[in-house]
C-alpha cells in the first residue's frame, strides 16, 4: 500500500484524498488543515487523520470536535508521497519541508514548473515520472489541452494549435472572488501562459493561447483550432476521442449545450461531487475545415487533475511501469468511464 | 408496495423518483418524458420505465437508445399515485387525465391550491391528507416557511411573521432564465403570494412576505422576523430547531456564511445531487430582541419539497397514520439526518 | 433635412433616434412604441412625436401622460427613411408596410440578409448602398468584425480569419434572460453564423467563427486571429488601427483589462449612455507571430451599430457620396473621437 | 468660493469632484491619485489639478501624459475642505495629515463614526454640522435609510424599523470581487451594523437590520417595514415621499421592476454617470397593513452619498445655515429633480 498524505485539504486536496482512498494500492494516512472548517469536518467524516501546521491551534480544532493527529512534520514522516494541495505559490514554500523529510511530493498547477523540475500528464509522459522525487501535475486547463493535443498529435500530427480559454471566475464555493459582470482578459496580452505551460509536457507543439475570465463558477470552456499534418475526417477525429479513456464526447442526443447542463448530467449520474474527470468535448462542435480541426471542450477545473495526481503517485513509486495500466486502475477504482 | 409514477421527470420529478425508489414501501413503476434528453438517459440508467405523452415520438426516443414502455395513459393505469412534476401551470391541465384514470395525484407548488383543494406539509397537516385523492405539495419557499413557523408556533405561539424571500433566479442547469445583473422585485407589490400560500397550510398565521429575485442558482435565502406570544430565549429557539428532523442548524464552526458554501458542504457529505432537504438555518443569525425572533434560512429550491412528496404519497395511501412515523421512514430511507 | 422615423424605440432604436437627432442634415419625425413604459417617457422628454401600432391603446398612453401623434402608418407617410428597431424576426414582418408606403427602410442584424438584399457597413460598402430602398445594418458582432478585418485586409491582405466571440447574455436592462452561471455554446456547432454574416459584406474573406454566451451584460469580447498575406509588424498594425476613426485602442496606461472597466471609462468620459461606438481593441493584446495577427476587441453590443445606421441613412438618401465624408459627419455630430 | 480638494479620486471621489465643480459657491482645487490610470486621465480631461501621495512616482504620471501639480500635502494647504474618498479604513490614517494642515475634512461611510465624531445626513442633522472641522457622511445604505426614516418619523412617528438590505457585491467596474453565484450573509449574525450606524444620525430610532450580499453590481435593494405611531394611509405616505427632494417614486407606468431597469431609465434621462442620487422607492410596493408600512427602495451605492458630501461641505463652511437652502442649491446645480 502506498502511503499518501495530502498537505492542504482544499478544493483539489479533498478530491485527491477521496480518489486515492478508492485505489486498491493506496491509502490516505493523513490530511492537513490550517483551521477548523466545514472541510475539516468532512475529513473527520471520511476518517482521515487530521494534522495541523500550527500545533498551537490544537485546542480550537478539538473544541470544534475535530481530533488532531499531530503536526504536518509528523505527517510527512509517515507518508511515501505528499500531495501538496496548498494554494498557488504556497506549495513552493513547502519544498524545504519535503526535502528535509526526504519524502516524495507532488505539486499542482498553481506552482511553476521549476518547483518540481518535471511537469506531468498521465497520457503524455507517465514513464518519465517513474521513480522521481518531485513532480508537478499541470493545471486543469493545461491538463485538458495535453490530453486532446497528445491524442490528435499521435494520430495525425499537429502543425499548430490556437486555443482560446474562457475561464470560470472562481470555484463554486468561493464567494469573495469575481467578476460579477465583466469579461476580464487574464492576461490582457497574447499569448497567455497556457501555451508555454503545455510545452513543459509536450515541448514540440506550436501553440498560442488567449485567455479570459468570465462570471461563472462551473467549468472552463476551450475553443480550439488545430492544424493537422495528415488529412483526417471528422469521423476519424471522433473515433480517436471516443477511444480515449479520459476524453468524453457529449452527444447531441443529450441536448447539452452548456457547462451547467453538463454539470447537471454528471450530477444526475451520481458521480462523487458531480465531478467531470474527463475532457468534455461537444461532439456537435467537432469539425474539419481542410486540415483544420475545430471543437469546443469543457474542462471541470476542480476535477480533471485529480485522477492525474493518482497516476503521478503510481509513476513516482515505480511499481506500475505502464501508463495505460495505471490509468485503467485509477479509472476503475473510481468506477469512471468517460462520457 | 405503493406503485408510484412520475409524470414530468424534470428537476423535481427526477429527485422524487429517486427518493421514492429508496423507500421500502414504494416503487417507481414509470416516469414520463416529452423528448429524448440527458434526463431521459438518466432514467434509463436508473432503470425507470419511460412513458411518453406523444407516442408518435417513439422513434426519436428509440433512435437515442431510450426504450419506450408506452403512453402516459398506460402509465397512469399501472400506478397508485402520480407525482405530477410538469412545469407550473401544465400540471393543472393533467387533472382530467388523472380523474379519468381514477388515480391519486400530487401536484407541486407551481399549481394553485385549487387544483387539489388541499395543500400539504408533512409536519403541519399530514393527518388531513390521509386518504385524499388529490394533494398539492406547497412550493419550496412555502415548505421552508411552514416547517419553521409551525415548530415555533407550537412551542411559543406566533403573533406575526414578516419575511423577505431573496430568491434564486433559475435552477443551476437552466441557462435561458436570468437575471444576470439585477435585483428583480417579484412581485413589485407587497405582500407577495407566499403569505397567502402559507395560509393554505397554516390558516391562522398572520404573515406578510416580500419577495425578490437575484442572479444566483444555488438556493433561496429567507430573512425572517417572528413576533412570539410567549417569552423565549435564543437557546430555547435553537433547541426546538435542533430537535426538528427537517430543520438543519449551520453551526459557526463550519465557517459557512453563504448558500454556495452550504451547497459545497452537503456535496462533500456525499448527499445525492448535493441536496439540502432540510431548512438551512444559520445558527449564528438566530437572535431574540424582546419577543421578536430573527434569523436567516437557506432553502434549497430543488430539494426540500422532494421528501414532502414522499410523505404525501404515504398519507394519501393511508397505511401510515402517524406523521412522525412517515417522516422518519422517509428520512431514514435516504440516510438523511438534518445538519 | 432627411426625415427619419424609428419604428421600434428600444435598445437600438432609442440610440439611433438620438444619434440622428444630433446630425445637422437629419431630424426625427417620429418614433413608435407598442405600450407605455419608461422608454416612451424618455421619448416624450426628448420631444420625439410618438406613434403607436395599435391605436386602440391610445387611451393607455394618454393616461400615462404620453401624447400620441398617430398610427405607425401615418408615421411612415411623413418619413424619408424608417429605421426598423423592432426585435429580431419582427422587422421582417414590417416589410410589406414599408413597401406599401414606398418608404426607404433600414433593418438591424436580427433580420436575415434577405429581408433587404443588401448588408451594410460604412467602411466596407457605403457606396454600394447609395440610392437603395432597403438596407440591413449587420449585427453588432459582425459590425465589429467588418471594421477590423476590412482595414487589415486593405493594408496587408487577409488569408484567413479565425475568431471566437464571447457574447454577453443579455443587455443590461433585460432581466428575464440568462444565463446566470454557465457558458452556453450558441451554437454548439462550428462554424457559427457570424462568418457567413460577415461574408454578406466582405464576400472574399475566409473566416471561421465560434460563438458562446456568458453571464455578463456589458459587452461582447472577440479573440481574433488573422493570417496576413504580407509581412506586417505590430507597430504597423497598431498604426492602421490608430488611424481608423471607428477603432479605438485601449492603451496600457489606462490599466483597463476588462469590459467593465472599459464601460466605466467611457461613462466617466461623459459619452451619452456610456456608449462605446468604436471597436475597443486592447493595445497590449495586439501581437504578430510570424504572419499571424492576434488581438482582443470589446464590442459594445448596444452602440457600435448605431452610428452605422446614421451612415446607412445618408448613403440611401444619396446626397453624400463619399463614405469618409459621411463617417466624419456622423462622428463629429456626436463629438465622437475613437479612443 | 469654497476651495475643495478630493483626496482619493475613485468611485465616490470622482463623483463628488464633479458635483462640487457644478456648484456656484465651490471649486475643485485638486484631486489626488496614487498611480496613473483611466481615472487619472479623466481628471486631466475635467481639468482638475492632480496631486500625488508619493512624489517619486511623478515620472510615471508624466510619462502617461498626466501632469502632476504637487504632493498631497501641498494640496491640503490650498483647500478649505478635503473630501476623503480613500478606501474604507485608509481614510482614518489620513486624519493626522488633516489635523496637521489644520484643514476641514469629510470622511465617507467606510470609516467609523469615531474618526470624525459626527455623522452626517443633510435632511437629518445639517445644522449640527455647521462650523465643524470633521464630519463623516454615512454610507450609501445608511444614507438611504436616514432619508426615508426621518421623513416618515417627522410625519407619523416611527415605533420601530425592521429592514433587510440586499447589497450589491461590487461596484460595476470592480472585477476582482464576488460573489459570482451565491447569497452571502454579511454579517451572518443579526443585527447588522446598519442599525447602529443609522443611530449615529438618528439616535432615537428603534431599528434592527439584516444584511446580505448578492451577485449584482447595480444597486442595493432595501425591503423595509416600519411600525408607525400615528395612523397613516398609503396616500399620505406617498405624498410625503413625493414631496421629498431626495426620494424618488418609481411609478407603475414606467413598468420598472428591477434595479437594472431603473439604472437604464436614469441613463436614458441623461444623468451624469447614470447616477440615481435619490432613494428609488417603488411606488407599487408602498403599502400599509394596520400601522405597519412596507416598501422596497433601491439605493444606488455610488451616487446617493455624493450630494450629501456637497451639503456637508456647505454646512462645515457655515455660510448657508438652512438645510433646505443648501439641499436645493446642490440639487439645482446638478439639474437634479427626484423621480
Ligand atoms: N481549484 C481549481 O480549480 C484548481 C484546478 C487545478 C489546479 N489547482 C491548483 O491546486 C492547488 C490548490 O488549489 P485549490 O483550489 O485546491 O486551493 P484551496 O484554497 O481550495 O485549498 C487550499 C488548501 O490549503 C490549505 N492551506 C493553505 N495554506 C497552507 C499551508 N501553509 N499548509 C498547509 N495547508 C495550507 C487551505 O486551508 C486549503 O484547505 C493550487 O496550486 C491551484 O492552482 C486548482
Ligand atoms: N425547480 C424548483 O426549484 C421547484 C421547487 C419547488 C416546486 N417546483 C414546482 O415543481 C413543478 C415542476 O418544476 P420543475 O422545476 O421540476 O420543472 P422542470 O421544467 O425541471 O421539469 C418539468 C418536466 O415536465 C416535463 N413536461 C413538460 N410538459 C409535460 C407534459 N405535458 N406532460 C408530461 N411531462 C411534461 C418536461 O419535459 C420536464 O421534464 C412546478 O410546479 C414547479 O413550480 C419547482
Ligand atoms: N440589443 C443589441 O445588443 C443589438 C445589437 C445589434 C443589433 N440588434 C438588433 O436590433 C434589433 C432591435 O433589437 P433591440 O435589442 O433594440 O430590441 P428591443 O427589444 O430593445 O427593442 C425593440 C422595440 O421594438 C418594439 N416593438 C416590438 N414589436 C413591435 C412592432 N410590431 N411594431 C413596432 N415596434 C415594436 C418594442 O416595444 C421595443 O421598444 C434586432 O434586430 C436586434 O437583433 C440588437
Ligand atoms: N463605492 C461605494 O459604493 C461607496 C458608497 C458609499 C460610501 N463609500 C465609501 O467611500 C469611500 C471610498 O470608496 P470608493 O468605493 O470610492 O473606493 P475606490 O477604491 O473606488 O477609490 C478609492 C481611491 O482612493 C485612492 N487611494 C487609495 N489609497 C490612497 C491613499 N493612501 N491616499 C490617497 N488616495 C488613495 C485610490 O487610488 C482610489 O482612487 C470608502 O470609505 C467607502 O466605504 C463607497
Amino acid at each position: 500500500m502506498i502511503k499518501v498524505a495530502v498537505n492542504g485539504y482544499g478544493t483539489i486536496g479533498k478530491r485527491v484524498a477521496d480518489a486515492v482512498a478508492a485505489q486498491k494500492d493506496m491509502e490516505i494516512i493523513g490530511v492537513s488543515k490550517t483551521k477548523p472548517s466545514s472541510e475539516a469536518l468532512i475529513a473527520v467524516q471520511r476518517g482521515y487523520p487530521i494534522y495541523i501546521a500550527d500545533l498551537s491551534k490544537k485546542d480550537a480544532f478539538e473544541k470544534a470536535g475535530i481530533p488532531v493527529a499531530g503536526s504536518v512534520e509528523e505527517m510527512l514522516k509517515k507518508a511515501d508521497v505528499i500531495v501538496d494541495g496548498t494554494p498557488g505559490g504556497v506549495g513552493e514554500t513547502n519544498k524545504k519541508l519535503y526535502e528535509k523529510a526526504g519524502v516524495k511530493a507532488i505539486w499542482q498547477g498553481g506552482e511553476d514548473h521549476e518547483v518540481a523540475g518535471f511537469s506531468f500528464n498521465a497520457h503524455a509522459n507517465y514513464k518519465d515520472a517513474i521513480g522521481r522525487q518531485f513532480v508537478r501535475v499541470v493545471s486543469c486547463n493545461t491538463t485538458g489541452l495535453c490530453r486532446v493535443i497528445k491524442v490528435v498529435d499521435d494520430a495525425f500530427g499537429v502543425v499548430k494549435v490556437r486555443a482560446v480559454m474562457v475561464r470560470r471566475g472562481a470555484d463554486p464555493h468561493v464567494v469573495k472572488k469575481g467578476p460579477i459582470d465583466a469579461v476580464v482578459l487574464d492576461p490582457p496580452t497574447i499569448p497567455s501562459h497556457h501555451g508555454p505551460d503545455l510545452n513543459t509536457v509536450l515541448p514540440h507543439i506550436n501553440i498560442v493561447t488567449m485567455a479570459m475570465i468570465v462570471p461563472t463558477t462551473q467549468m472552463h470552456m476551450h475553443a480550439i483550432t488545430m492544424e493537422l499534418k495528415k488529412d483526417a475526417s471528422r469521423d476519424e477525429i471522433l473515433a480517436i476521442m471516443r477511444k480515449h479513456n479520459r476524453i468524453g464526447l457529449i452527444q447531441p442526443k443529450t441536448a447539452i449545450k452548456s457547462t451547467a447542463e453538463l454539470k447537471e448530467y454528471v450530477m444526475d449520474m451520481g458521480r462523487p461531487r458531480s465531478d467531470l474527470w474527463e475532457n468534455g468535448v461537444f461532439e456537435a462542435s467537432v469539425n474539419m475545415v481542410g486540415k483544420e480541426l475545430f471543437f469546443f471542450q469543457a474542462i471541470h477545473q476542480e476535477a480533471d487533475v485529480v485522477i492525474e495526481n493518482v497516476d503521478a503517485i503510481r509513476a513516482m513509486m515505480g511499481e506500475v511501469k505502464d501508463p495505460e495500466t495505471s490509468i485503467r486502475m485509477t479509472n476503475e477504482a473510481l468506477q469512471f468511464t468517460a462520457l
